[in-house]
């Protein structure tokens, strides 16, 4: 067989498992969005056919032997072809799967299924002796997973990995320290501000069937398509891409928080472009495949927050929503303003505001560090979380389901995840800098409610790149620059030290 | 290997079909409900994934060699027994998959896909002549494939097979042409009678969110579980069983018909109790499947016809109907029944009458077998169209479209499945008469609301059955009788006898 039919079968051999699991896109969004009560355990049952063939695909010893056929063949002699940037994430994928043994395999499947069903029981009445032994088991097993796959300098670097390839606590953590101390410190100056938004704005009563036109609007005016996608309701928003010409979105309703469909749409929104972009001509391999979790997550929050809390953006459409919400029509722009950008320590991360959400991931990352290279252990969690919230938000968690226990991650096998939250955060700070100095001031451009110019800037150097380079050399190549907390922490002080009255522009 | 190891891997093969399946029928639910419009291309790549997939599946010769394990074991010595009734079908679909030879499948596969966009081209242009050579390929290339499958007694009969497992032409014919005398009597003495309904009471206007919730009371009144299913908008109204607790039903709306939607509700209603009253158990194995396409469609028949246009169903059914459309607040119950069951020959099958619709099949049947059997040449068909129509319904189609090219079945190469829709009135009609037997006069219960004795009969006797017997047997097992169209008829001549004013009990 020579290289090019060797490279032709991986090519088949990637688009049939894409194909899998575009067809879980579309099971997992009707699950989620119309399927009647009684058709769950059928779902589940479909699910689990396709966890059995999809995982199975990877480490099929064929992908081996055909890669060795195309590795060192002209077909992959310059990293930056699209051959080539596929066969590194296809041997990527196969070393991957071949290093973790079918044992563990089962074993961690089953400890993640199992946690999550003692989550979801044991939360709601705060019973964390009886969710531990649960979460010990997963720890233990995860460390046995990192083992397995081998990491460059401590355990934890297998599972950042798995989400953010190339990333490694290392060259991470420093990055984060710089931003924790940052954001005490901003945080410190809004808490010592006179100036308080008038947060009640939010909480008027706003009717769902103009808050969807309005998600609707706001969707559309950013650039979302609508002929190759749709906006439901669902109880958790997402943003599905079932492939070329179909990206769905979705998002939550709230008589009483406008500003959660509102946001939460144009944070899917910001997925959604995303997936929108990728090159169509290599759907269902690497090339055209997003880069990672921390990238994609720079899309939606970039729309959310760099885009859809700027004061340019509402000077575009606030009329919009005045005309939707007559409860606003008394209004002034900046109130609403500073109200969309209140800042206010919390225990729940889902809640949080731009200034205190990278805090809660800090924390996460620290501890889940610390468990994964053994330096802490499951008995000593909860105190370990209450001493850092009260370092870094100056609270107590009441309990554990408003602490420890608040989020599905960890009981789910998730280790390694939360951190490309504030990765994302980073990531769309320094692009936004970098699209400001190519494009000029971006508000005015909002502010005339004209989004092409920022969505074709990233389309041509983010969105059409698709997967290939990994997230610090894209950012190198985008930006011109190595990440660096300080995008984002100069944006924030710059933000908010308008909004709170304080001086935004002391260097970190 | 022991048989039952055999056995079980071959239950883990129809399972894991059984998912690709259902996968395919949520795309295929999705994509005529909620797909955006760009989103078309990338589905049908999905769903010609899933056609390489499913059918490569079925001449795999492991099957074979499992099979060979467990025949003749004595997991297969009492035809009854489930094991016995999954290892029938699993030879059935083996030997029949391995008797195509790949060339002639993938031909066919071509010249279907051909024939149907060349119809779906041709047909609004009335273009006989450019569709004429598509069709005779698929007919030349049916006959290689009848003549690969092997038949009793013509070629036709491997494909009345293939949708009716056991039915022949020789034993079908004499009962269709059995109706085929009674029906044209019965059109006579209808054309004969001087009583006429007044047709306008079902085009009289009706609000479309009106016909949505009278469509969805009459579902539910039947029996249908909207726990387990939905009810959503289409072009062309389907039922899809997705699986245990998710069986779905669409139907179309039309402002001055509102007797399309709710009709058409109840036929898909039918389907979908069926596929509801399967037995789970014994779901994605033969055990738990349908009998065929012709017991399907007694189902839908039965619903949509011997209930729903009854006189008793009107009785229970008519004040609802009156109070969602008060345009029918005047009109007599006597009117409104006569109405929707009036009785008039038409061009196209699919608006034809209860008297009138098997005639249109009849006249299928018989050209199409012709064809199978090269009794009737491609160039002939117009012409022998026009005589039958004429023969049977005294009329002549004025072009192509409305005639030989009306329905895209033979061009995509549907050969024997007409049949099934007029076998299914058969097997209703069967049905209902032993069930009045069994339950006292049905139409009383109707005219309570209290459909559930009849859906608990056919529950019981049909729907729990599964793919037990082939459809010839259950008839007999269950009405205690061979199929015999006199019940059909003698159904007909009741009714319409008393709704024209002629002799219904004339004997055939």
């Amino acid at each position: 067989m020579t290289p090019d039919d060797a490279y032709q079968w991986l090519m088949q051999n990637s688009l049939e498992t894409a194909y899998l699991i575009s067809m879980g896109h579309v099971l997992g969004w009707d699950q989620r969005t119309h399927i009647p009560p009684n058709g769950h355990a059928h779902r589940h049952n479909q699910f689990a056919m396709l966890a059995m063939w999809i995982p199975a695909r990877a480490p099929d010893p064929q992908v081996g032997d055909h890669l060795a056929r195309v590795e060192g063949s002209g077909l992959t002699s310059d990293p930056g072809e699209v051959a080539a940037v596929n066969v590194r994430e296809w041997r990527r994928d196969y070393d991957r799967a071949t290093k973790i043994p079918q044992e563990l395999a089962v074993a961690l499947a089953k400890a993640t299924a199992e946690g999550e069903t003692a989550w979801e029981q044991t939360r709601p009445g705060n019973d964390w002796e009886t969710f531990k032994p649960f979460l010990v088991k997963i720890v233990t097993l995860k460390r046995e997973e990192a083992q397995a796959l081998g990491c460059a300098t401590e355990p934890y670097d297998a599972h950042l990995d798995s989400f953010e390839p190339g990333e490694t606590a290392t060259a991470l953590a420093p990055l984060l320290a710089q931003l924790r101390e940052a954001l005490i410190g901003i945080l410190a100056a809004i808490q010592g501000s006179s100036r308080r938004p008038r947060t009640e704005i939010v909480h008027r009563h706003c009717p769902i069937p103009a808050q969807e036109r309005l998600a609707r609007l706001a969707a559309q005016a950013i650039g979302y398509d609508f002929a190759g996608g749709r906006l439901d309701p669902t109880a958790h928003p997402f943003s599905t891409g079932i492939g070329p010409g179909d990206v769905r979105i979705t998002t939550r309703y709230d008589e009483h928080s406008f500003s959660q469909a509102l946001f939460g749409t144009l944070h899917e929104t910001g997925h959604a472009l995303y997936d929108q972009g990728l090159p169509v001509e290599h759907w269902g391999t690497p090339r055209g495949d997003a880069v990672s979790l921390g990238i994609h997550e720079s899309q939606s929050r970039l729309w959310e927050n760099l885009v859809g809390r700027s004061m340019g953006f509402w000077r575009h459409f606030y009329p919009r929503a005045q005309e939707a919400f007559p409860v606003l029509q008394g209004v002034d722009l900046e109130d609403f303003h500073f109200a969309v950008n209140a800042v206010k320590p919390s225990l729940i991360r889902t809640e949080a505001d731009e200034v205190t959400y990278n805090l809660h991931i800090l924390l996460r990352f620290e501890l889940e560090r610390a468990l994964m290279n053994d330096d802490l252990q499951g008995d000593d969690l909860p105190g370990a979380w209450s001493d850092k919230l009260q370092a870094y938000l100056r609270l107590t968690p009441p309990d554990f389901s408003q602490g420890v226990m608040q989020d599905i991650h960890w009981s789910a096998g998730l280790f390694g995840y939360f951190p490309t939250y504030t990765l994302g955060n980073l990531y769309a700070a320094q692009f936004f800098a970098r699209a400001e100095l190519d494009l000029g001031p971006l508000e005015d451009n909002f502010a005339r409610g004209d989004f092409a110019p920022l969505l074709n800037w990233l389309r041509d150097r983010i969105h059409s790149q698709g997967h290939r380079l990994w997230a610090r050399p894209l950012v190198r190549e985008v930006t011109g620059a190595d990440l660096d907390p300080r995008y984002l922490v100069r944006y924030l002080q710059r933000k908010f030290g308008a909004l709170y009255g304080f001086d935004g522009e002391t260097e970190t």
